[in-house]
Formats: structure tokens, sequence, C-alpha cells
């Protein structure tokens, strides 16, 4: 038995991946008020349940710069539930602490003899909750200074930036972890395009680190200087945490012309009724070994789900602009259809929750009303539907298409 | 040896008493900004030095309800540099944690098995850092879900309050430890007036115990029920540390009626300039032996000085109203000799710090100008020592005497 059992991890990174969990959002909502602290919750029970060696979180963890201190305390509370406890972290930390962890303290938290670690969790800041303010400081600075997060990738300096990873080692497994917290796109895209990035590669066995870095930037164009190209990324990764963008996209993409990959795994609370936050959310399971990666989606069950769909009034067969109540009933009747079927999906996900717990779902219909038919209050349509969606006061949102195709507006900040 | 150097403390509870420490004071002031975490720290370093037990505060540690990320992440990271660390705690506790710790995880943290603490905190909260909001939360809650501070005598129904005290034993000896958070003042009085305020007494040994109480209340009559009369208080009290009150009266004072000690702390900084915040400051060294204790006080020689006087110019010989020059010139030379005698008295406390260490003394000269003098600009006026003191702009307080004596104006808030 002494060597029958060896750990089959024993050479393998297992590294829980989330992002943009918003913690905080509507959380004064009666009804969707926990939605990002459930959300958040989940992601650290699987974390917990899958015995990772960490989380990686790629930004805007918190939904507001200065969480309320209600949400503040309640992440806390998470964090050292989950977090702290016995089990030992088999990673060894090879890089300086003081350059990855600049604070007084300089110490990954697993190893501050004065915390027991079970589970730590590393993450750059979003443009959420970035650092501002006297003393730069962010709210993960005081997760940080609790013993409850290891913040990484805080910028000095902007315009001349440098990435010094961290170097962890598993076995015979070498991870250098890179991170670059927010900072606005237009600006960094010009720091970028100065050559002025610098990405520090560890000068031992340069080639033998999987090479991880988590970015919190656009990575859809938004204007000619408003978000990161793939492309200025540095191609000796090998695989990219994209945060920022909330839809998901966990499913690793290479890049050909660089030859890494990309996974962006998207929020896990939807802070906008829009198509991308309508995809099924997900985080995940990253195992690294080597210079190999894998990445398994999980699911998030317990996320309130979230269904949209489109009509065009004039296409509907039948459907007379003059005769509001035929309208009305026709938009009922689809809204009602949406609801069974997020329902019908959630509970698949959820076949044990008794209905007393089942959550109201979101729905969003976009109508298009071209062709002479008129819009109305979407409040008082929602009025029916009080005791049965999350949002009843924006179920519907009326549009016009334009001659061109439908833009679908995209938030700015995510 | 084996037997032959029992630990002369085995039997005694060593305490670091202090009360009031309003950080966060002033906190945006170029020269005042960091006072009041330099006397917290100094504050922490006592209570180092003097291996006690544990620090007992009497609330109002934040002088903000909602403290700036700034101020909250100093103290956090002044709690975490001092009071974690491998020195053992040799305290049983012996009562029911979750009733003396109503969250979460309802433990102390020096016996939580994820925290190393080498010296806990207990606190009570003040009208300063009271709980308020979504969540009855205060500051000290975040302290606490960090296992940065024992946040004990929060009451959920202030017009019932039952006190259950925090049972602790050290060799032979036995500390209840009572707290009682701030209630308004009127509020609280009535409470006590009804014989609402019930405090539990443990049943086993019942006369063994030391008692000892921490309470944040006006101490001084503002009004007949705006304070809470020593009296009120339980006889079987042995002593009561009373928080709030700002001047520093900690030699312990026997209320001849109860047969019980006072302790009044003071506040850590000054946060007015008047009479009782210029009494030295002090901090507290309790000793607890069986029944007995001894309470040594320390004088706190970081503090910034504060020196206070009083002028009536009518009675200073030779001075003409109509001579405003005159009346400067001799209100500087008042001034001038403040700073120096407090300067003095800073330098004999602190031999060895070098003159650029020297802190600017904070001055208040309260001029009585009856009898035909003119009040002018304090503003003004202070320029000339805008290098010399500390608070320039308001060195001059201005009145006139009353027919009867100065009402020596009191803040409502402490
Ligand atoms: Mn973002
Ligand atoms: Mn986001
Ligand atoms: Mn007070
Ligand atoms: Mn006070």
């Amino acid at each position: 038995q002494l060597n029958g059992n060896a750990d089959p991890n024993a050479n393998t990174f297992k590294i829980l991946i989330a992002t943009d969990n918003h913690v905080g959002y509507m959380e004064k909502d009666p009804i969707r008020g926990n939605d990002s602290f459930e959300a958040f919750e989940e992601i650290l029970q699987l974390a917990q349940e899958n015995e990772v060696d960490f989380v990686l979180l790629g930004g805007d963890l918190f939904h507001d710069n200065k969480p309320s201190r209600k949400c503040l305390h309640t992440t806390m509370t998470l964090l050292r539930q989950y977090c702290l406890g016995e089990r030992p972290c088999q990673m060894e930390f090879l890089s300086d602490q003081n350059e990855n962890f600049p604070n007084r303290f300089a110490t990954v938290n697993y190893q501050d003899p004065n915390f027991n670690i079970g589970m730590p969790v590393f993450s750059i800041h979003g443009n959420h909750d970035d650092p501002s303010g006297d003393g730069s400081l962010c709210a993960l600075d005081l997760l940080s200074v609790a013993g409850l997060v290891n913040y990484f990738g805080k910028q000095v300096e902007v315009d001349d930036i440098s990435i010094k990873p961290i170097l962890l080692q598993k076995g015979t497994s070498k991870l250098a972890l890179y991170g670059l917290g927010n900072v606005r796109d237009e600006r960094l895209h010009r720091t970028f395009q100065k050559k002025k990035v610098k990405m520090y590669r560890p000068q031992e066995d340069t080639n033998e680190w999987f090479n991880l870095m988590a970015i919190h930037q656009n990575r859809i164009a938004h204007g000619p200087t408003n978000f990161i190209p793939e492309t200025f990324l540095d191609e000796f990764l090998n695989l990219i945490l994209w945060g920022h963008e909330h839809e998901c996209l966990i499913e690793p993409v290479r890049n050909s012309v660089q030859d890494f990959w990309i996974t962006q795994p998207g929020s896990s609370v939807a802070t906008s009724l829009c198509e991308g936050e309508a995809v099924p959310k997900h985080v995940g399971l990253l195992s690294i070994s080597g210079s190999e990666f894998k990445l398994d989606r999980i699911r998030l069950k317990k996320v309130r789900p979230f269904v949209m769909d489109e009509v065009i009034l004039k296409e509907v067969e039948g459907l007379r602009p003059t005769d509001q109540n035929m309208v009305n009933e026709f938009l009922q009747d689809k809204v009602a259809e949406l609801i069974t079927i997020a329902m019908n999906e959630w509970k698949e996900l959820n076949p044990d929750v008794p209905e007393v717990e089942w959550p109201k779902p979101l729905v969003r219909l976009k109508v298009e009303y071209g062709g002479g038919f008129t819009t109305f209050n979407p409040q008082r349509f929602g009025q029916v539907f009080v005791n049965r969606v999350a949002n009843p006061k924006d179920i519907l949102l009326f549009y016009r298409k334009r001659a061109s195709t439908i833009a679908t507006a995209k938030k700015k900040s995510e």
C-alpha cells in the first residue's frame, strides 16, 4: 500500500476558473437580491467538491467599486467558510512574493503561518472593482489583508506595464500565472502599441512552464482602440482566461495567429437582459499537466433561469395592429411559453429541489412593433406575471428594426 | 528547573484596556491624518510588549460609521500585524460561544483552528460605529468575520436587554466579561428604569467570578435621562470600563453606593479641542487575580501634544482694547509659550526621537474678550504658526463670559 496509491493528481494542477461574479448586483431587489451571492457560493462549493488546488477569478468579483457593508460581509463570510480549512496545499510557490503581492505582508495566503487556507483564491480586479481613491486600494485589497484572497495583477504605472508571473510547481508541472487587472481599454491599447507591456518569463527552464494569463478587457471591438485584440498578447502564452465579457464562451478557442487558447467563462449572474447573458452560465475545471491542459465546463445549476426571445409582430399571422387585446393576449401566451421553457430546463438541472424553492425565471421578450403596431406600458403588461417571473416590470422590450439589421446594443461596461 | 520557574502570571489575567480610538478621524488632513492610526498602533504595541492575555476596547474604534476603504484597510493591517501570531493563549473559554458571538462562525477567534491568534481583541461598539442598515451590521462585524476582533455586546432588542457574559478562566482566576454596545442614552435609560436590562451570572461558583463590564454611554448628565447613572449598573460588578467619555479619567474611582469601581480610559485621539481632550492620554494595564484587580496607567507617548489655556483680556495688565497690534502680539507670545510647554513635555516623553520627527502640537487658546476688546480672524492670526502648530486655523477661540460661569460646551456626541 505504501507505494500503491500514488495521487493521480500529483503532477496536475486542478483549477476552478470563473469570472465576473458581480457580487452585490441588485442586492436590494426583493426577488433577485441574493442571486449574485448564491452563484458565487455555488462556485465555491464546486471548487471544494472538485478538490481544486486553487480558484482563479478574472475580475469584477464585486459589482460596486464600493461594495455595501452587507455585500462585503457576505463575501468575506463565504470565502472564510469555503477557503479556510485544514486541507494541505500541494503547490510550491517559487516566485518572489514581494513582487507578486506588493503589500505589507507580501505573502501568498496559504503560506502565511497565521492562516489555515485549504483552498486559495487568486484574483485580478475588473473595471467594476478597480483600485481608486486614497492609497489606490480596491475591495480586493480588503479581502487580501484579511488573508481571504490573493490579489494580483495590480499595475502601478499603466503606461509602462511589467507583468511578473506567479510561479507555482506541483509535482513535475510548472505553472506561470500572469495577471493584468483592468485598465481603461483605450489606454491599455496604446500601451500595448507602444510595446510598453513587458511580460517577464522565468529564466530557468523557460520553456517548461505552462503560461496562463488572466485579463479583464473588452475582447470585442467597440471602436478602433476600445478593446484589446487577442493578437496583442504574447505568443508564448498557452491559455488566457478572458474576463469582462459576460457571455459564457468557456470552450477554449484557439487563436491561430498566436497559437494560444482563450477561454471566456462569462459572468455568473446576468447583469443585463441581453442575448449574451442568456447563454447558460458555466465555470471551468481546468487541469494542467506539463504543457497540456484540459478544460471541463461545469454548468451552474442554481443560477436563476433566464430565457430570451424575439417576435416581429407584423410577421405573426392573423395579428391585427388595431386589436390591442389580441396583441396583448398573443404576447402573454408567448411569455407563458417562455416561462415554461425556462422552468423545465431548471427543473431538469435541479430534479431534487422541492417546488417551494423553485426560482422565478428572468424573461425577456423583444417585440418588433413595425407595421402599424403600437407600444404600450411594459410595467402594466407584467402585472399578470408578478408571481411567475423575477422581472415583471421589464419583460417586454419594444424596438424597431433599422433599415440594416438590429443592433444588439451591448452594455458599455461589463 | 522543571518546577522552579512557575509563570508568575499563571493565575492573573493581563488585559490592555483602551477606548474611543476613533480611527480615521480627520484622515484627510495633511498634518493630522495619521494621528488616530498612530495612537492605535501605539496601543497595540504596548499590548504586545506587555504580553497581555487580551485587549479590551470600549467602543468607537472607528470614527465613521462607514469607514473609508483606506481606514478599514489600515485598521485591518494593524490588527493582522499585532494580533496574529504564534503566542499561545492561556485562557479557557467557558461560556457558550453561540450566545457571545451570534454569527455564522460563533467562535472566539483564538480558538478557531483556521486563525493563529497571538493576542485576541475584544470590543463592543460605540455610537460612532454602531450597527445600522441592511443586516444590522457595523464595521466591527467586518473585523469579526475576518477573525481580527471578537465583537460582543450587540443587542437585538434594545427595549429588553439580556447580557450574557463571556466566561474566561486563567489558572485559578475566573473572569466574567459583560458587554453592552452603545444604545441611544434616553432609550437605554428607559430600559434600565423598566428593569428590562437583565445581567446573567454564571450559575456555578457564582461568587467566584470577577465581573468586568464594558459600556459606551454618557456618564455625565446632559439632561434628566440623557445619560446612564452609574447606580443603574448591577452591584455585583467589580469593575466597569466606561467608554464614550473622551476625558482620560483612567484611575479607577469607587462608586460608594454600588461598591464597584469605574475606569474611564478616554479617547486615544483628540476629536475636539476642549479641556477633556487636553488631559494626557493613557491606556490601562489591568491585572485581575481572583477577586483583586490592579490598574497601571500607561501614558501614550507618541500622541500629538495638545495644550490648552485661557486668557481674560481685560484682566491683562496694561493691555489696551484699542491697540489691536498690542493684543495681537500678546496673544502670539502666549501661543508661543504654549508651544514650548507642549513640546518640552513631548520631548521628555520621547527623548530618543530625532527633531525631524517631532510632531507639531495642537494649541488652543480661549480668549475672553469682554471689556471693549474685539474679535478678529483666527485663521489670519494662525498664519504665523503654520509651521509650528497642527491646527493653525483654529488656535484662538473667542468667547464672552456669561453672568454665571463659562459653559464648557461639551460635544454632544463623543
Ligand atoms: Mn468588467
Ligand atoms: Mn463584468
Ligand atoms: Mn462615543
Ligand atoms: Mn468616542
